[in-house]
């Protein structure tokens, strides 16, 4: 019932309603410090450019184009790609310029009010020592990352920019098994609607079901390619060791994609069921149907026979006529009900 | 309802129509020079075949060979490929013929009279320093691109031919989004009517956009291996820098091929919805014809029994058969029906 | 060794029919020189064996081995081969042996008469100056070849051998997109029928339709194996400028394929409109059955019920009983209608 | 309605009927000799153990472990070779044990009694001038290439014992076309008996059919992965002239695989117009039942009507009454029937 | 940093219930030594560490996770492989990590109890004379592996810790068989079913098969991945003659998915007899309704004709007007039966 209006114009602005605000957090950390804050003056992030720490500038809620640019300027970038962060429309991809990588994911939540799945692009440029995350719309997809660095002894800390792709990275994909749950639930439910008492409903259930798989594939299928991608191109930026965390991920990637794959395959089982238990229940009532009037239509065409006013119909006249044409009709009813049974309709 | 008569004989002339006019637009630029004219002599634009600036041609509707041919004696190319300009049934492709490159594109606009996607061929001839487009029907495809070139200060004027190619490339993509987007919104307009009041109109209006994007995949699939081929090729003609960009086009055909299956896997799904909502129909009708039926059947029986004129039918002498009877009967009634509520029927 | 007259395609007759005409011909020429001559005796042709000019040999119809084997003797050929020109179920193939190249295609031709298309397989040996060609079938399906042969001045007169071969392939895939037209124009009008008034007839047609597009694949995507494999043996036999053109015969094989896979979506496409519209026929006889059972049979309950002859049946002596029996009837008749038409039933 | 129990545990033993009786051929021969004996005693085998001629032991029915075993030592085998002997329900695959080559084939017959396809392994192993066949169940599905080897002056008797298994696999496959031949005639009947009166026996017929194939798919599809890995191990066992005729049996295989698919199209075809075909007839017993019951439903309530019992019910009293009722209901039947014709239901 | 308890295999139960019971075994053996016992107290295990003996515990419940991690530091693992031997959802695979190889794998056992399919996780790390295995779950999957070493004489007391490797790759292949085997068995009775007498209840029991075979797939078909990963990454950890037996437990593989896939094709088929039967079933049904309402409805309108009370309706009075409406019905009744009959409805 939901559309994310895929088909937009690449190059058009994002859904760009000013009055939203944006939020610019500001992370610096090393294994021993720690520095986080809110940034509401672009100026304020200037100092920390060249930075020997960590720094990840999150902006959530590319809103504001000016406010969005002014961090570009850290670092450099192709002038196409400045373009791509406010086409929200992307596909997830990963390039590699050099001095800098850029990735595009898709941040995934549930929306527990409106019941469906909310897309959320998120762009991410890694440069030396720096990392900057612009997500879409409102609402911090990446908290859970903060918290990993907030935490004084996580491995995170120790680590370089590239390891906090990789917690970026797997942050997202662990959502994606949220997600699946929520899906995977649903679809228990709605298999035994199917069996017990299927109503339109549940068909229109079972399709807006199918259509959020159709988009969530579009989200996750190309993760894989984004994985390879970076890895094939061996940027300086990720080191080794990350390597073997990204290849983690990848496996945590396929896993997704497996799962969803066979959720898609219940799903049209699941469809399979309604179908035919649409079928049988009109099986049903045909023959209740039938067998209702195979028995009454006969006989009220003897009753019937008996109703005519002809002068000279002899049977009329006879005493047990009646008793023998009730016990005759009771007959022929008994006779083809046993008929139906030999045939299994009853 | 439309058919883009497709399996015509390669070798056949175009829909030759000499009556309509073709128009010849030659624009001719640098970083700071700028000329455009119409030419309506075809010697008029012979001056400019070895100029040091970036000259294009642009021939909007191949009806005139001869006019055509004129233009091709400016850049060498093989006598298949001469051919091929006027064949108007090609797949896209692109040819490297040292000297220069040749492509075959489609470009698609939104007949809004008709409401259908008109499909119209796009032969480029890319040379060094000279490029020029057929363009199959009248009705200028590339105005957007004369804009880009309009406009002083764009990147466009600054670069070489190759850059023009990639314009082209860039606007005839971003028309695929224009269509995919009406394409969407249609789909979201019948899967309404789909579910509020299907009719034999509905599915006719599926059918047809499912028509529309078979063609549609016609048109698109083959950009992908056109982008990729003239990559793999390393033509002379396209400069590095000028790789970034196609690859970006890259990005958006991909992106549309994607939002293309979706449609594609939304409208099987709108389809199924349809059909079962059709079968479900048929349900409730043969329900309430089940339901009248077998309350009526017997109980006009009963009466029917008692219209039978027997001589000797001794309940018709009780005063109070009648009513019992009556009561009989509305008893019977009243247990079918709650009955057919038990089987969830009513 | 391998009698495998099994698996025929279906439209196949028996090659074996002595009684049918072997027509052999044989085309000398060079750019100056022509010479064409029907040949009866084989002996004719022995002196074309090693001739400065290129000699085409072309036989028509390959009932007789003996004939057939005289001219095998010209090239010298592996044993297995030999047999496969008589083994008429082959598969497109080329197989370079270094004196020669063995291919076989699939001529295909509109059986105006039957109404389906005939398949006829090309047996072709490439030498050096020297080309051999066996058609299944009498009936010429080079004709338009040797007309290019004889016309003074074409290209082809001025090339080897190799470009004979191109200019048979160029043939025989132009002859597909004739294929395909026809096959277009009979699924548009199909296409007209199944709207307007499908019968089982329109379903049988579809069907052998269907068919013949599975026998096509079968014919057409295997060429563009045999186009690939000729490049990559690179047989010296074929020139290297002859390779653009085969290059040609390639992008139509493709543009052939892509034609057909169209059509097969579009069939299926078809069959679905066909089936639910037979569904929606289906539906509105039911609703016909349902209005007319639902309103009448109640009405009929009771006419039926002051049918009965009890002694003591009160409403039967009042006087305006009829007319307001009539009147209620008349009104529930109404309610039944309207109730209906809420429910768009009508 | 046949199972090859093909679920198997490999490492079990086949269907071990000690009952039926082992037949083991020797044939020892080259260009000008010739030596065919049924040996009894493993023993008698022994002295052609190194022979300079070619020796093939056709071990026909491997029931007997030891006898099997005993000849087994001829050639060394991997151990777990030797089990898969035993294991009937192996994929074809081919396997190069630098001594010697280890093959496992399907040999497929028609079993004319039960009007199915019996399913039988072979296994064979080449060695150098020697090859040795296991047969999984009596009668011989190798008796052709026995004969060709019989015949003097056949290719055979000239070759190597690659040759020989190249006359296997070609007999094998040939046996393919045998069984594709029987299937596609078997699927012509059943289109014709779909058409013209299609009965749930047909479609039972048409399940099998489709199962056969199923099956059928399972032991030739791996064929052209059997030839494809010989000839990439390039074992020194298999000369190069054999290549060609390896080549030879590879398109044949195809060739089969291609048949076996476009009978697969055929039969779920055929599977179409039988499911529309009997919708077709549900359709037609639908509109039967709506005609009678239309025209006559309304008629009934109106004599119905005049069947009531009122003292007051005027119309009765007319003199004309009956006839005018009779010319209305005329009037309203014909009426409808046109009415049906109109809409084509008739 | 991955909890994804999401997505679970429907029919495994949490993993954590503290409650169970691990059961450790600790198996040392070479060719003449042999010593197994069950460990309670984790240090047990500790002299084993660096054993020249091949060593293997065999952790049976992996519920306690500080005992999994005591033996976890016998062998140096990666600490995000530590994480994944409790993550039970995992997909099948192996990584290389010089020191040691991780497999995950997947033990399927039939739970005869409640008639379905168990998966459990198999955790295994190969070191050098050292393998430590982590099942899921309480139940011994690897009791077959446990006899082979405790036999004497057997292969694989002679071999190292890589052929215990591939003894449980063997032995987990092995009873995919079974799986399968079970599997087939119930296919065939719903085959029989689904012919004789299809309920809703058999489509039932038709879609737990095909759910069942949907999460095998997931089970069964990295395990090819993991096979040919283990190859391609060469461990020095896994010798040169072990990989033909890894080649056989890969050929095993492909054969069980190659049956796994003829059965899902079964059960489409299946599926498609059951739906046609149904179909059928409601055809007969009509049918009846339709003759008996056919035959009796005109009728019944002949005699509810002269039931009506007209005072002037002539053939009431006319001596052989009811033996004559008798025969007229009789010769109708006879006329419609020979009509369907004519039909083939009957």
């Amino acid at each position: 019932m939901h559309t994310q209006n895929t088909a937009k114009q690449p190059h058009t602005e994002p859904s760009a309603d000013e009055s939203k605000k944006t939020h610019v957090t500001l992370i610096n950390y090393n294994e021993k410090e720690f520095e986080e804050k809110e940034i509401t003056d672009p100026k304020e992030a200037d100092s920390y450019k060249d930075h020997r720490n960590v720094t990840w500038i999150d902006i959530d809620g590319i809103y504001n184009k000016e406010t969005v640019n002014h961090y570009l300027k850290y670092v450099k970038l192709h002038p196409l790609v400045q373009e791509d962060i406010f086409n929200t429309n992307q596909r997830p991809k990963a390039i590699d310029y050099e001095e800098n990588v850029y990735v595009v994911l898709k941040l995934l939540s549930y929306d527990e009010e409106k019941s469906r799945v909310r897309v959320e692009q998120l762009s991410i440029v890694l440069s030396k020592n720096f990392l900057i995350t612009f997500q879409e719309k409102e609402g911090d997809g990446l908290a859970k990352v903060k918290e990993l660095i907030r935490a004084e002894k996580s491995r995170i800390r120790v680590m370089k920019a590239d390891f906090l792709l990789y917690a970026i990275f797997d942050s997202v994909v662990d959502n994606y098994f949220t997600i699946l749950e929520r899906i995977g639930e649903r679809i228990d439910i709605l298999e035994k609607k199917v069996i017990d008492a299927p109503t339109p409903k549940t068909l229109q259930k079972l399709n807006s079901l199918k259509k959020e798989i159709i988009y969530l594939r579009k989200s996750v299928w190309p993760m894989r390619e984004v994985i390879r991608s970076l890895e094939r191109d061996e940027s300086p930026l990720i080191q080794k060791p990350t390597w073997l965390y990204f290849r983690d991920v990848y496996d945590h990637t396929i896993q997704v994609i497996d799962t969803m794959e066979t959720y898609r395959d219940i799903l049209s089982n699941v469809m399979d069921i309604y179908l035919s238990s649409i079928s049988n229940r009109l099986n049903e009532v045909m023959k209740v149907l039938t067998i209702i009037s195979t028995i009454f239509i006969p006989l009220t065409f003897i009753t019937s026979l008996y109703g005519m006013n002809f002068d000279y119909l002899p049977e009329l006249k006879y005493h047990y006529a009646y008793p023998t044409v009730l016990a005759f009709m009771l007959v022929s009813a008994i006779g083809m009900i046993l008929y139906f049974k030999s045939k299994k309709w009853w």
